[in-house]
């Protein structure tokens, strides 16, 4: 048995010690993620760059690897589009050649902000989310307005939403919430020099916001309180950013 | 203005710092939240308790919060029932009195697992998500069986998708990944003692297993590499727990 792990930017390659699959035996890509197939033979054990340039925040990884696994649209459908959800289902190829389907929502992207007063405490929200009838304990966010570039949606939706400004912005990372059955891009802003002003909330919109020590903050994702994924991981990289220079 | 700054479990009113504003400033409900409405009369300022017993992993914090945000179903709708989505669509009551709609996907829930070997690594997948129309580096995890526990879930995924059984299982948290147009829910077990067997994937199932040093993995985190929600979140957790104790 062959086992393939990574170690410092080179390949390496162990036997006898667990077994690292592909359903795709064929495959003889080279990269990352090369095949184990029992005892490789020609293995090269030395990849000479696994963090190449140009794969960086905006997760660019996928270019950098050859698709043995891509499911390639053979058809697509609006199956359901409503006030705000647009959802399709599109007939695909499989990579062992059969067809299947594929059923996820359109999403037009959102941005979330880390707005962070100058003595560290946290600025958030308090928000009804319908869909599980419950408040949760949120990061300002909201969706990108088409042709709207991430930034000024972020400076817009902290604006909007809590009536703040801020004057230092930083692009952090970008995430994906929803692989299985959304497209939907999560930018995360770090939001500093924060200053008061009035909100513009939809009519709709009905949220509270309130100020939070950092500390206390991670202790509330720490025993659920804070339980939603774009708050919980804003403030895991908050920290990071002011521990470790992330 | 009053600002309120919730700290070491007491709640303190500010005056003149910054503002913060509740849309429904009729509210006079004691607990967190307490609506600042300029300068508050007759404030309590010393909140008991803000970690009550019974708010743990589990997010119960709704129910300890009294409700002035909450949207009351008035009529719920399948707008869309696919081979795996089902979309409905509520007509809703506002907090403000008026009717909206509100468009959200019914979720059977889902659990993560993070898998450790003893030596510290991870075992990790990559696999093709049709929505974004790339591969993910990801923890493995999957859906709830009807009427399945989140445990059973939990090694069933891990057997299924890897091949791996686990000797040692730990609930970790609850997750809610996609709050704004779902109610799924993301149960997370950590998996020690690992010894593998055989896969079972389903036919439409197509990914690569791996394995990567922990350290490696957080630098992929950080790079952009590793940027899917429940695989950040389950890496940012297994730092918590390897380092502090969580």
């Amino acid at each position: 048995m062959t086992l393939l792990v990574v170690s410092s930017g080179k390949l390496e390659v162990l036997r006898n010690e667990g077994r690292v699959s592909s359903v795709l035996p064929g495959s003889q890509e080279p990269g990352i993620f090369l095949p184990a197939l029992g005892i490789i033979a020609d293995m090269k054990t030395d990849i000479p760059d696994l963090h190449p340039q140009g794969v960086g925040r905006g997760c660019n990884d996928a270019e950098a690897s050859t698709t043995t696994l891509t499911e390639t649209e053979l058809a697509s459908e609006t199956v359901f589009k409503g006030r705000l959800m647009h959802v399709k289902c599109d007939r695909v190829r499989l990579p062992d050649g059969r067809e299947s389907t594929r059923e996820y929502i359109v999403h037009p992207g959102a941005v979330v902000v880390i707005p962070v007063f100058d003595n560290g405490d946290l600025l958030l929200e308090r928000q009804h989310r319908y869909p599980l009838h419950r408040d949760f304990i949120e990061l300002p966010a909201g969706k990108i307005d088409p042709g709207e570039d991430d930034l000024a949606c972020a400076k817009r939706e902290l604006e909007e939403e809590t009536g703040y400004t801020a004057a230092e912005w930083r692009e952090v990372t970008t995430i994906y919430p929803c692989i299985g059955y959304s497209d939907e891009r999560l930018a995360f802003y770090l939001a500093k020099g924060l200053k008061e002003g009035n909100h513009g909330r939809d009519h709709d919109e009905f949220l509270e916001i309130f100020r939070l020590p950092f500390a206390e903050a991670m202790q509330w994702v720490r025993d659920g309180r804070i339980c939603e994924t774009k708050t919980v991981i804003g403030l895991f990289w908050l920290e990071k950013m002011l521990q470790q220079g992330w």
